[in-house]
């Protein structure tokens, strides 16, 4: 992270020498992801900075850095797109780094998801110093869901050594999950079918998609 | 939605005629999109299904539908380019719409979501016919965040007709909203500068990003 904060404070240097300039990152820059820390750079040393959307007078003034966001695939559409359809309803995402937020803060949100039914994303579930925070937060969602529970697991979505399975909840614990992992806990509603994890869109069974093709 | 369930059933058929065959939705189609009412569909009528990463073997046997979801930028990562970052830290995602989910299940979770101090992304936040769920929504958001968090409004991201604001949670209930659009709900630690929402990446303030360039 030493190398992060470096990173976007040469790009701010090079952009107020009147030179254009683009960080890189993988997946969504926006999400877990350089983005912020840009915007939390700039803010801090009260860098006058405007969107390409703002008022033209506004952005054409001397002092001003234009900043635009590109969007990209996060990692959890990706992770998605390869189990299936994971994310059809609510959900919520986590990561699991205590790194620069206190473990407690996280454990709140945990329980908070699992009470409230959300199929939980976890990012940064594991590395190689922060090993135990998986196992706990396996513990705390099998309090709220039923241990058979579909749980998707994605390494390296898109890379040369993507691996992709679903297991249940209770054996979480046992799967190979790293930095580059993406959790997927399914709710209530959530199912395993053949390949897939499935999250329904609705719990009222609203629209009938059986075999005789009415719908009510 | 009627058309949708026939889309999907038009396009299973094709598939099973031994045609190749492509749904197309906006966004990304795992999100409250259409890969999920596909693989509903194939599971509630027993249709047998493969992930293209699936053994080769079960691929290839004669009815055995490949069924791949190709990723896309969702709206909240589209909508949250266009606010800044937004989504640097954890963040729960829920549908206002109670047309397929009873009220009672959707409250639950923006009091969850409020109470553990989650960034909260609406989508379906209103339409013609669902006038009050913002209100609503707003209301328990302001039970446990200050009136003063910024709220970011997205209309119709990356479209001809654009908008983007970014107001307190006290006024939310004054701004132009629709079906097109995405809400972000602060967290405790997010703020507004300038043109932008900004969440930053952790709690605990590690690193210093200030004047001096050293980080601890």
């Amino acid at each position: 992270m030493t190398q992060e904060v470096k990173r976007v404070e040469a790009a701010i240097e090079q952009a107020q020498n009147a030179k254009s300039c683009a960080i890189v990152s993988s997946g969504d820059p926006g999400i877990y992801a350089m983005a912020g820390l840009v915007f939390e750079t700039c803010k801090l040393k009260n860098i006058a900075i405007a969107s390409p959307f703002s008022d033209i007078d506004r952005r054409e003034a001397g002092a001003v850095l234009v900043v635009e966001v590109v969007p990209g695939i996060p990692a959890l559409s990706a992770g998605g797109s390869l189990l299936g359809a994971p994310l059809t309803h609510d959900f919520a995402v986590i990561s699991l780094s205590d790194l620069l937020t206190p473990w407690e803060i996280i454990e709140q949100r945990l329980e908070a998801a699992a009470r409230a039914d959300f199929v939980v994303v976890l990012y940064n579930p594991k590395s190689k110093k922060r090993t135990w925070q998986l196992e706990r937060a396996q513990k705390i969602l099998l309090e709220y869901r039923d241990s058979q529970t579909p749980v998707g697991i994605v390494v390296s979505a898109m890379r040369d050594n993507q691996q992709v399975c679903i297991v249940a909840l209770k054996d979480l614990h046992r799967e190979y999950v790293d930095m580059q992992t993406t959790v997927f806990i399914g709710s209530s509603a959530s199912s395993h079918y053949l390949d897939f994890m499935i999250t329904p869109r609705g719990y009222a069974k609203k629209y009938d998609l059986g075999g005789d093709q009415k719908t009510k």
